[in-house]
């Protein structure tokens, strides 16, 4: 059969990103506790393609997924993107890999036991020009208090669940589970999964006695990460559901150290 | 050109529901205060299809919409459905759709002036056996305050946003402002678009003041719709954004009166 | 500390559900060629609350999860019903449980594997009048060709991916696998995760061999289901993403056998 | 009161972005034919917040906005970030507004007419140091066939809808009417609402005789654009649902000219 796709292409345009989009596989995560944590994942794989052909071959990405089935780890992530470099003949390769990652939690009074999820994606490319670029994000719900309505109000405050979403570069490698925990302290409080009413006690007054804008978890954030030497670059948004309003509050830092 | 789906079909197998859906289209909608609403709707069409036809003939129901394009008014809904009937040779037919609808809203206090958006949904049918049949819905957001958070907390109390939906049917027409004020009042507080300090610090100590669990919203918009002699059935559900949780607490009721 | 939700409520109204909405769990489930498969659900988990009582125990929902973890499958799903029931002094109790199964697919002329994602949804109560009632749905990704674009054209056909969503309630155990074989074997073509040239041609030459309107479809799968004996009732419907339009056609039918 | 975002901030950290996201709000937008259209929008409104300051002032942004109530118009955006700078003292202002747009379309051969709907989206920001920043971008449904399915089968080729995106800066003003038509006639066929039987022949037979990649359809987007002297800056990508697999087929071009 002929391969349409090897013939040559005269409009002389070079394509920066092609692939396939919205794979759903089955993952494994490293997990800092238990070693391994089973989880389901959808990807995007894009390669560069030169000028001179017309198409890529979209099902040798598929291949190359299903040559790590069974062990398709997030350890992985760099043979992908070799695999895909070669196997497509391209010059630069794109993954990005998102996943639910389940931690185990305490409550903060009676200690019980609860499971938290929360949204990650690893992405990363690899260019012969640039090397090896890798990024990962955590995506971690959070409750925040508002300072004014606070500082205002004879008694209350309003208060709601807020996202944050934190994307690092990084020199040495960083658990998921520690940048979790670098969002969820800058937060007014951490959202659980199972609070029993001593618990829910500690978590309202905990909230009340200290009040965050969501510029406060943003920068509170950023001046953790500035102070820590294996952060290369990072972004960090939040975004507020807010419980008086039916729109969000934003506020969102991007540096690079 | 043969009309394939009029062949005849030899399954044996009466088709409830056949059509159009998610066709995006400009809605003029009735409007308490203004008169009329510009907005834009999602529309589901369906008729059913008797046994002995291959096919439903699926532009007819665009064609039937765009004889109202400029004036497709919510008002028409009836007139809709008996063209989908009657141009479909139809024993039933089914009309979906759904709108964002704004109302002005005045803060509670410095009495600002900004604009509330709510989704709605007008749903019908159109039956030879059972005649015709209307629902209409409201989704109102919420804010609600916990009573168990602050009945145990020294201070302050973990709220929400919240969603909640209603949906009646009725024996004399009942406007979609009118349907929002009865879920609007059955709240902790009620969300405002624009808040100035005065108003923020009215809108925390009235949901402080007045706590209440997604099974209080739901009981008091029931106990109200009870007691209203032009409602014959409705449902109303409210789903929480709990801001100590990732996940909502949810309570719905269902009433034929 | 004070039982807020036990307190006596006055209103009078019976709440028909309340409870835990959107909880994110990893789950177990059975797997027809491989014993059991790891995957992530989204869980919703209501009863009913007599007139008498104020609130509903939230945090009990998700403390049942907890003792199933690490064991939460599928196959418990009525241990979890009874539970909820008992726990919560419930008549009526009420679970649903989404989430991704991968099923590993050869093609049809080179027989390379590939791994296919279907939603699929359990969900069922347990009722102290009605006893216990079981839902099983599965979410299938089809191709369908247009049998009058087919017709008319003089070569070429438009065709597109729909989505096939059947429900039933049965007499005697049917594996996921099964139901999904049904609904692929009604479409034009299946749906194949990893395709080679010569699969290609083939998916390609089959559809157009054997096009199919929505109708098509959900006529074929209720008339395999209408024949099985171990049915009890269904729902089907096709929604397809035509290639020619921005809106999607549609059929529907249920029945009770 | 006390105006607690006023208050110093001793962090030390300037904040990129900070204000409000998803609110709702009626807009008209310019039409190239009919002068001007109703619609509904999506607005994200966000400032920079200086390294002194505390918090900005949420209220201020939806102030702006019901000022430009009643014609709030995407010809205002400039004004609208000039507003923006100059009630928040800020330096930077960035403002995002999203919404549908319908356009009046003639089907091929019976010149039948239909409204489409596309998906559009204006953002920019002003900033003291590099001034007026502008993007335009619409979101075109297109028909693609795939050529190598075409090409090796004996009949027939698997088409689908894609969904390709297109974002500008230019020297000189375009109309979304026109960067739509720029789109379309780089797929393999156009989509319309409505399409009576000779119609869809020639879509089917227009298609099947112009079959395209993802690939050849942002090179023939990028050839056009890279022609044009008012183009400073676009990007392009098209994702297609493909008829015969569950996941995407994706491709993207960005260039500055």
């Amino acid at each position: 059969m002929i391969d349409v796709q090897s013939l040559i292409d005269h409009r002389n345009i070079h394509v920066d990103k092609v692939g396939v989009k919205n794979i759903r596989y089955p993952l494994t995560v490293m997990d800092k506790k238990n070693g391994v944590q089973h989880t389901v994942a959808s990807i995007n794989m894009y390669v560069n393609l030169p000028r001179e052909f017309k198409g890529t071959h979209m099902s040798r990405f598929v291949e190359i997924l299903n040559e790590f089935y069974g062990h398709l780890d997030i350890r992985e992530f760099s043979k992908i993107l070799e695999a895909m470099q070669s196997r497509l003949n391209a010059q630069s390769a794109h993954l990005e890999i998102s996943f639910p990652y389940f931690i185990e939690k305490l409550s903060p009074v009676t200690g019980t036991s609860g499971l938290m999820e929360y949204l990650c994606r690893v992405s990363g490319s690899l260019n012969n020009q640039n090397g090896f670029d890798l990024v990962v994000e955590v995506n971690v719900p959070i409750t925040t208090v508002c300072p004014c309505s606070r500082e205002i109000s004879e008694h209350g405050a309003h208060n709601q669940r807020g996202m944050a979403r934190l994307a690092v570069r990084f020199k040495k490698f960083i658990w998921i589970e520690d940048l979790i925990r670098i969002v969820e302290e800058a937060a007014s409080c951490e959202v659980y999964s199972l609070l029993k009413r001593p618990d829910e006690k500690f978590v309202t007054e905990k909230g009340y006695d200290n009040p965050k804008f969501v510029e406060d978890v943003v920068r509170d954030v950023a001046y953790r990460l500035k102070k820590n030497p294996h952060i290369l670059w990072f972004q960090v948004d939040v975004e507020n559901f807010e419980s008086i309003h039916n729109h969000s509050a934003y506020a969102f830092i991007e540096r690079a150290l």
